[in-house]
């Protein structure tokens, strides 16, 4: 067969295509490569050994990746990069990028693809990746050209990084990678947040004259300390009530902010906490609605007669119309904040979800990151948490399990001086296990601690939720993970890290502690299913 | 909000949906479900307690079902159903879903989705399940109705039987599971596969005059010992030359049949192999391709002027056409094989691919079924093993690397009277390690062989061979699992298995002898990255 122009490898006086990416991604402010190369990305890895200032970080699996970039992401507040091998490597990737969606996270993915000449034989690894990128990227693009290649990452950048954030999907077929490559390209400027409308603020100042009956919904940025602290004013002046979204990306919090509590997950307690509101402002948020729809429950979990004002939307400037309304409540400059004390440390006894929340809230440390997956066991966490040492919290956004250990792993990169705890139900903890693999290796300094309740706990009582009548053991069974108990002490040294197994409150406050120094290290807390 | 009647939960008189699904399933011959329930998937669950027939095997990640789903399918020759949760658990599965469509596997994916009245509400969960199915679905529906689950199981029953094998996938909406559902539907006559043309065989039997310029390719089902035989006969009297594609769903060999040698991956060699053909005639394959493009090589590996001659496809009767084409060419009723002596136990040494060719040569017993996903590893594996005990060789078929465990637990669930033998590279099985957990609970026998060279050195070679200049010391580090190095024997305890590492060819032929007892287990064979 005759082989295209595409197809010659670059001279050696000049870069190639995918060196002209790499040093587009440095040039762009992209510092940290989460990557999961095959044959087709061969060059892409070449290329990383020509170009100074970006850290490529090996990942056993691609949904280590895609949930790396998305911790990556929430914490460093730009993307990193990772790279996958085709229409396989991205589809394993993609439960993560859900999450990270969701998270509104920027993300740039390059995937590898068959060179442009190969892609009609249907070789056995051949699929369309654009229709499993589509809707997880707010950019999508398949370099056609080698010298487009850099400029084509110049755009992928400026999507990731446009309001309010997003996944942006280069698809590199491999000749695009090794054929000649162009220039290196600038990221044009970004647009900044948009700045609410005028009429939104008014529209909010007359929804807050209802006083307790309004409610403050909060998500996205509103969730950090400034926004806090401009919420506690308006609320302080105008008795408006404020909750937080049931997931969120990034919450700052802790002693000193103000605390704030989420809309609950199980449908009858949410419709509960917002019975009695008659408007809604939200700020960086959406319309509340049920996780899953269940029999005879609502899927919208406000009252049918609430109605919604919207402050800002979350790619609009939330901080700034924040800043507005409290100047248009002419709320106070400085607040009393409630009353929210760091818990005792419990000197021991029995673990479970009450006692480990209180050796949280006692001893999680200092400007920690708190990664939460924790699913049923940590559904106390958050009211004992409040008053402990000021930390960020980042939760699972899109509900797809699995994102944990990725998260976590991610969070550590961008925030190397900072330590990073991770709250991980084993059943999902399972999924993603292998990324405890490269906090071995990059020595991150993450403490994981696994709740060992030998069961997808949750959904035990979804069972019931949902009607399903009469659960014998079969189904039981399937909700079961105890037979045989994982060892997660011997997974973690399989994989390279230190590891410890607890039982009492002592024990895990005392583990905790040695957890705390430099490098990964992680606790099985056993629990009763 | 008001609640659809579709939301109504069946009466405890009649059956729901989920039930009516689950007698169908069962009623149309399906044994097993390869399971990751959550909350949308309860009903189903639910059923399976309510309904004989059926057993459910719980994985915990859905690559797991969907690889075990493709080799039940292998080696029972019908489908299992997968039970999967929602766009994020399906896009879990994805990667093994195209290793399945590759083997031309029947496989019946069951995906939970949102209740159809919750889907407007872009709960954190929803997504498009049905743009990430198609590419791999043959068949493809969501139930809209409770009444009609039942109906549509049925159809998905049939479109994966139908030949050459497909993946049918039926998103199943909460509300249609928990609604009263359809009677229990039967499954139609599925078509026989089709039969050659007799322009087909009289095709091939011209070609066949070009005696040793003749090149039976041989792929799907003309691989088992029935096509072989056939294969033999037409050989000895037309002198063709006979050759397997590179990567089979099934093989059957061993003592007392054809022995057969596969078109090489590396290109070159490829291109070597099949340098002297002036025509090739495709039995179940296709005209072979390069796994990749390179700079400079052809995609296609055959001789520019040799043309092909198609026999049977995939979707037709191969053994019929291949009896057929015997008795046109006049073949001989008996013919003496090529002599394939089986090896001698090597008595001890270090453990190389050739000293371990000559291992599991001598060792593996009859009737096992070998799931290969050694990679590099196993480059010299299949020429010692032609004179092995009769045994089932399963391949990687699309190149998505993750497969091997979860083929290895499908074909134990399928066969459990024959001794699974999992070959594995450790970087593939890092994919889905988590599938040893799934072969001790259902204490599968399979013995498990851990390729450890501690790199993807697949890569190594791929480097090289796409002319990535001068890799440094970053592109290597991308390729290697050395820092840290993986215990498998620990993560293998951590799952529940027994475990074994071995340096030495008497250590693991040891080993190996251990490992054939009932039940699972585990080898780390230790060799040089």
């Amino acid at each position: 067969m005759t082989i295209s122009d595409e197809a010659k490898p670059s001279e050696a006086s000049e870069i190639n295509g995918a060196e002209s990416l790499v040093r587009t991604l440095v040039t762009g402010g992209v510092e940290v490569c989460f990557a999961n190369p095959g044959t087709s990305e061969m060059h892409f890895v070449a290329a990383l050994d020509q170009v100074e200032g970006i850290r490529s970080i090996l990942c056993l699996f691609e949904g280590v990746a895609t949930g790396a970039a998305d911790g990556y992401a929430r914490m460093a507040g730009k993307p990193a990069a990772t790279l996958l091998h085709l229409g396989p490597g991205l589809a394993n990737g993609l439960a993560n990028l859900h999450n990270a969606k969701r998270a509104r996270s920027s993300v740039i993915n390059i995937v590898g693809e068959h060179a442009t000449f190969h892609r009609r034989f249907d070789a056995p690894l051949t699929s369309d990746i654009e229709a499993l990128a589509q809707q997880y990227s707010g950019w999508l693009r398949t370099s056609e050209n080698s010298r487009m290649v850099a400029a084509d990452g110049a755009e992928a950048i400026a999507a990731a990084l446009t309001p309010p954030g997003h996944i942006a999907t280069l698809v590199l077929p491999a000749d695009t990678a090794w054929g000649a490559g162009g220039p290196v390209a600038t990221v044009s400027p970004v647009p900044s947040r948009a700045t609410a409308d005028q009429s939104q603020i008014a529209e909010a100042v007359e929804a807050l004259r209802q006083g307790s009956r309004t409610l403050l919904l909060l998500g996205d940025r509103s969730l950090r300390a400034d926004g806090l602290a401009l919420v506690a004013r308006i609320a302080q002046k105008t008795g408006a009530r404020y909750l937080a979204q049931t997931s969120n990306a990034r919450m700052e919090r802790g002693a000193g902010r103000l605390p704030i509590e989420r809309v609950p997950y199980p449908v009858d307690a949410a419709v509960q906490a917002l019975a009695d509101f008659d408007a809604i402002i939200l700020v960086g948020a959406t319309p509340p609605v049920a996780f899953f729809g269940y029999p005879g429950k609502p899927s919208e979990l406000a009252p049918a007669q609430c109605r919604f004002v919207s402050l800002a939307e979350p790619h609009e400037d939330q901080i700034e119309a924040l800043s507005r309304l409290a100047e248009a409540v002419a709320a106070p400059s400085q607040v009393q904040l409630p009353a929210a004390l760091r818990p005792e440390l419990p000197p021991d006894g029995p673990l479970n979800p009450a006692s480990i929340a209180a050796v949280l809230g006692a001893l999680i440390p200092e400007q920690a990151i708190v990664c939460d997956e924790s699913v049923t066991t940590g559904r106390l966490f958050f009211g004992q948490t409040h008053g402990a040492r000021p930390h960020d919290w980042l939760q699972l956004t899109g509900g797809s399990i699995g994102l944990g250990i990725p998260l976590a792993t991610g969070a550590a990169v961008a925030c190397p001086d900072r330590k990073v705890i991770a709250l991980q139900a084993d059943g999902s903890g399972l999924y993603t296990v292998q990324g405890l693999w490269t906090q071995a290796r990059e020595k991150l300094s993450i403490l994981t601690c696994i709740w060992s309740n030998r069961s997808y706990a949750i959904l035990r009582g979804e069972l019931a939720a949902v009607g399903a009548r009469n659960p014998g053991p079969r189904a039981l069974d399937m909700l079961s993970l105890d037979n045989p108990s994982v060892d997660w002490v011997s997974l973690a040294h399989g994989f390279g890290m230190e590891a410890r197994r607890v039982s009492t409150v002592r024990e895990f406050a005392e583990a905790f502690r040695e957890g705390l120094k430099p490098g990964p290290y992680l606790i099985e807390v056993l629990l009763d299913g």
